[in-house]
């Protein structure tokens, strides 16, 4: 609706550039709204959005609930450990359900690639995918965007580096995606076990096992979270071998333009993927960008769920 | 109030044919709120909704939050798994601790039978059954009234065959229970070791082993959940076995009238007591029922902690 | 604000004794507000409180959220089970991303005495403290002071015993700095292995090993929940030694003033620290405990994110 493609936000790149920076525009209002006093708009008062989570996660879930309540909507929280999935009922059905319960938006997180597009074909709702296995999590993207694009001034032709286990992100994918569209340089680095040939080819950007080249030049250096069962998998020799080789500290970022930003969708491992000294440093963004997340999430909600001749932004009055 | 016999609802042998039909009838009206764009009446602005669920249920609890939350109450969830009842507090010093927060109405869902009667016994407020043991679940039976009703016209004079776990089953007591007192010819029918002698005389309804005479000229065939516990207690043979001899499919439902319609209380076993193809027929009203489930429970939290000077059902305006 | 030495509530030991009545006069504002049949007020509406609860409970976590909610604050619940703090993320990193989020208040129970003073130290919002080890519970505290300025019409140079586990008792220390602010006489009194030397120089209370001299004369009996793990780490010897000799019942009570009342913070071990009888009876001020802390509570979210030019407590409208 108003631009988008489908009712749906399922990855990015079922997005175009119009719908993306549509989202990215709508949220600057919307990050104001979280700065004010009163921290609410009327804008979904009586729609209904369910938080169906298949993944424990803090702030996902959290930025889409507290982004559901400023835009005065009814917010449900549903986790797998408490649902009937233990029961074996499946997605399908699961959603259904929730479907005949006339919500206006399913917020799914799956561990399973695909999982929301499966449930967006399913249902009437509007589906949002807060993040499905390996394949995407376009608000991530969306709210680094919006981020980006504060700090820089533009998306346009920017070169970003992606640092880290790239095979197994879906925050790379996604990222990918979106700067690509608007011409960035996007380079991916990490070890080769985590860098998969193909990736460069299928995503347009260009693959480095080093940090150097990679980071030489880079507007904008993104980490990503080293996932522990990487070591188990044998896919990584130690966390101290990754930090010495890939981890981000005050030198590996001076490879990078001197205004270069360092952001990270958290939750981060101080020391692995990043310095202490670099997260809490004048240049990281990693704070900007969880604010981002609210203000982004109420523009998707919105632009998914809202009606056009509602106010969108007004001020709640006392009641 | 308003004709209750009590100011809970704890299970349908405590209601009159009147007080079924205001829920139903009060149901009808709630029913239209959640397929407006606005899901939200002003109803129970103020009251304070408790759901204390020492089981875990997806549809329930969903379905009871939301419609609190579409009446404007407030909706405190309270699960075991979180709770200080694994600290070892009675159920006793929960509900009166619960009750000095002033709730409207406390939601409870137990694993022990009589539950909320006690609950109800000790408390000031308003108590609702959401499920308790084998014992009852009143409003999973009101739903599927309202669904037969609207699906046929009248509750009076149906014929009914539950079909499965009769022995262990609150929805089926609770079926029983209204079906009976609107003059339905209910048949109850499942494995010998599943359908107690002594079920048919107390409940006034007729038992089956064999589907065929069960679904002879039935309006209604209802489905009930097999549980796998069953199996390890030694009460099935098997699946397998329980799917040929029990399941629900397109030959079985062949045996019922020709418009007879299909339901199940969910979550379920496709391929077990209900094959996919019925499930997702023209003739299953199962995902009725789980929309009916927010409409009746509307009408429920209406009854139970309205005020009679309120205006029950006008559209909430845009603030 | 408004009295109040800082923006949070950390401990009792922070406050002033107008501080304090400030918080109790608001609290009896508040505490007609649960009794009206209209349980809200637009007080802190477009706020944003975030309950952050790395242990479990019922109680204290039910009570703040029907706080906020009776105040028309949005609240969002965060519990370590469903939290990325099981990825390891430090408190740090997941205080900072809260107050990303910007909530008004972070309210958060942490089993290490201190997290909620380093929070607060870097955080700009509101921090309360809702129990961190064995350090302070201080809307526990306050709660017990407003039952008993209610019971017994002033906090002023009472004589109160605290009775049990004193040694890890957040309770226990919360209580004696504020009852000793207001010139009370403070026994605490317990098995020797749970009352430390220390504690009575440290609290300037009067130590007891024996229960007679403990409650001679008492105003306030006040008794302690017994944890199970104090037997298994040989501080205890049997639960039934314990209530023999510490328990209170009948005629434990009457050693106090006739008109003593007695409270429990909750959850209780009847049987063990409280005699049934004695819990049920006509001197026990357990449930109004309970009451007093959603009222407490909302005055402590009111004075710490509330704005002066906000109405407090006027009644909401119907819409």
């Amino acid at each position: 609706m108003r631009g988008f493609r489908s009712p749906h936000l399922l990855d990015i790149a079922s997005l175009g550039r119009q719908d993306i920076l549509q989202v990215l525009d709508a949220a600057e209002v919307f990050f104001e709204v979280s700065r004010r006093p009163v921290r609410k708009v009327p804008t979904l008062r009586g729609k209904t959005v369910i938080n169906l989570f298949y993944e424990a996660s803090t702030r996902t879930r959290t930025s889409f609930e507290i982004a559901a309540k400023r835009l005065s909507a009814d917010a449900v929280n549903m986790s797998v450990s408490t649902s009937s999935v233990s029961k074996g009922e499946s997605l399908y059905d699961t959603c259904k359900t929730l479907e005949a319960m006339h919500p206006d938006l399913v917020i799914i997180r799956h561990q399973a690639s695909g999982a929301p597009h499966y449930v967006a074909s399913k249902l009437r709702c509007g589906v949002v995918n807060a993040g499905d296995g390996m394949h995407a999590h376009p608000t991530q993207a969306l709210l680094d965007a919006f981020t980006i694009r504060r700090a820089k001034g533009t998306l346009e032709g920017l070169s970003i580096a992606i640092v880290g286990d790239i095979a197994h992100s879906r925050v790379a994918r996604s990222n990918a995606v979106l700067l690509r569209s608007f011409g960035c340089d996007v380079r991916v680095v990490g070890p080769r076990t985590l860098v998969p040939p193909r990736f460069a080819e299928a995503f347009d950007v260009r693959a480095f096992d080093r940090l150097e080249p990679a980071l030489e030049g880079a507007d904008v250096v993104m980490c990503l979270r080293i996932q522990r069962e990487r070591l188990s998998a044998a896919l990584l020799p130690s966390l101290r071998e990754y930090s010495r080789t890939f981890g981000i500290g005050a030198a590996q970022l001076a490879l990078a333009k001197p205004d270069a930003i360092v952001m990270h969708p958290g939750p981060m491992n101080r020391g692995v993927e990043i310095s202490a000294e670099v997260a809490d440093g004048p240049r990281s963004v990693v704070l900007d960008q969880v604010e981002a997340g609210v203000a982004v999430r109420m523009a998707v909600l919105y632009l998914l769920a809202g009606e056009a001749e509602r106010p969108g932004v007004e001020a709640e009055g006392a009641a």
